[in-house]
């Protein structure tokens, strides 16, 4: 592969630190690295692949010489710079909500709809953690058969905040454990040996915007504007990987046994269903690897045509880092990079 | 009320630890109260009210005295002991599952069925925790419009597994923070950080046992032969309160406002639903008292007819020991003990 220029906004993050370590471990063709981050972090040292980087300040004039830049900051950062470096010929890929249900811009899974980056305008979206990781557990199936509507209730780790999320629940843990006051501050309550059902704002239908996602971004990737989507998100007490527990009603029926030969075989996806040797996924098993671990298949006894199933995966890989680096694998193994 | 003669067998154990405390707060009309456990337990000293008692070792003769007996003891011990106290005219009132779905025995939340009561012919079920909690949340919605089917996924508490649940956790998060080995014992994997979608044995349908009980004994507890259930039981690393996220499909509408206004004055309920000011049930609001706490009511946008809500309530408590007590009282009240 011909190697490119790559660039990381947001380099220091939970997910940025991730992009790096996923570049190098699937040994992307980067020709130069270039990190970037706000002021607060410009300065700090990175050694990637044996070499010292120092991350710079990002400004409009970061972007000149980047053929591939990975974003992962806030949506408001990313709403300013993605267009900029765009504008400058950069395919950006962008793991922020900014612009991921724009018409002109693809949102991408690339185990399930990996040739809508080719409709690119410059930015590519990276979807929202949990819905990548429940449409990489349910793909092959909605392709077997066409998923009309889904019941998702999620189990999200704190990572989902960022490092700031990791910290939070260890301290929390320190603190009760010291019999200290807990300290609140990137969650709304406690989340030591508590559950949040709160992710993001809440819109006036009573969902909350993660809860949306699973829908909006679903129907947009999938290319199924009729699918129907009930989301409920709960933060939990977990590091790194989110859990959904999921119902998802088809055209016709698929049996089990189809259900498991399936996602043996599908891409992304670890089957872990073997309930009499206690095999199912959990979210430990499920951490700093990119599968997404599915399992407990079973028909549903409360309809017809309706499967349920457990997936787990890792929030700052697949979820986030992975899936944008895979992202860019595909725009360099298409020849995007002008 | 008149006094009647009260027997705990498993008084030392986390429920019927909770029973005591429960007796006391509602003034339980108690003449005599005896403790009976395994001899492991025997000879134990427990101060209830003021006054001294010491746990004896139950054998077929403990019951002569007794005019109710609060079983808290596993299903194989009660299926022992139960028959024989209630063929000598106790009244049982057994936490196990051991009799639940036994046609003779009522299965009674009180708030749903009280009336099953005097259909008894010497035991009394208390149905299993996470059912107790979802009907209490679902009864006076059930009742404006039958519930044709729910879609439940649970976040189950370690102490559904007794007080080594409960030490299982605590002891795993210590051994963690001091950098050592975690012992598992109790679950069947680590607990600490980690889900595990596996309470009870597996069936050949691919559903456990506690995810069977929702739709048996809520079609029991409902007089609802036809209400189909799919639900889904993990436990979570939470201490005390079950929470569960629930989708209803009803045979007719039922507003959001309607829902509000019925979950308002519902017995047994505290409606937490105040999204403006990040109000919504949580395990640790709703652990230590008996109320179900229900909240995130919204119409499923996935289909008609059809309610997405959450709610919690501590599993010791309401969904164990305040039970079973609600039901004592209830006989009592009705004048069952000859």
């Amino acid at each position: 592969m011909n190697k490119v220029n790559v660039g990381i906004l947001g380099a220091t993050g939970a997910v940025g630190e991730e992009m790096l370590n996923v570049l190098a471990e699937r040994n992307f063709p980067v020709k130069n690295l270039k990190l970037l981050a706000s002021a607060k972090s410009a300065g700090k040292n990175i050694n990637w692949n044996g070499k010292d980087y120092t991350v710079e300040e990002v400004t409009e004039d970061s972007f000149e010489d980047i053929d591939i830049l990975l974003v992962a900051v806030g949506s408001g950062v990313s709403r300013k710079f993605s267009p900029i470096a765009a504008s400058k010929g950069v395919i950006v890929v962008d793991n922020s909500s900014a612009f991921r249900l724009n018409d002109d811009v693809p949102l991408v899974v690339p185990e399930v709809n990996p040739d809508d980056v080719l409709k690119h305008n410059g930015i590519i979206a990276n979807p929202n953690c949990s819905t990548i990781i429940a449409l990489t557990a349910i793909n092959e199936l909605n392709k077997y058969s066409k998923i009309k509507r889904m019941i998702v209730s999620t189990y999200q780790a704190v990572s989902g905040a960022g490092v700031k999320g990791l910290e939070e629940l260890e301290n929390q843990v320190a603190a009760l454990g010291a019999g200290k006051e807990v300290e609140i501050d990137t969650f709304q309550y406690q989340i030591a040996y508590n559950l949040i059902p709160h992710i993001g704002p809440f819109y006036d239908n009573g969902y909350s915007e993660e809860e949306m996602k699973m829908q909006n971004e679903g129907r947009k990737i999938l290319h199924s504007p009729e699918l129907n989507v009930n989301c409920t998100c709960v933060r939990v007490p977990v590091f790194r990987s989110h859990s959904e527990s999921i119902t998802l009603e088809t055209e016709s029926e698929i049996s089990v046994e189809k259900a498991m030969e399936l996602l043996k075989d599908a891409d992304g996806v670890k089957l872990v269903d073997d309930l009499e040797n206690n095999q199912y996924p959990m979210p430990l098993d499920s951490s700093d690897q990119d599968l997404i671990y599915v399992g407990r298949i079973r028909k549903d006894i409360s309809a017809e045509n309706s499967l349920v199933l457990w997936c787990c995966g890792d929030q700052v890989r697949k979820g986030a880092a992975t899936n944008a680096v895979q992202i860019a694998q595909l725009v360099v193994e298409k020849n995007l990079v002008k």
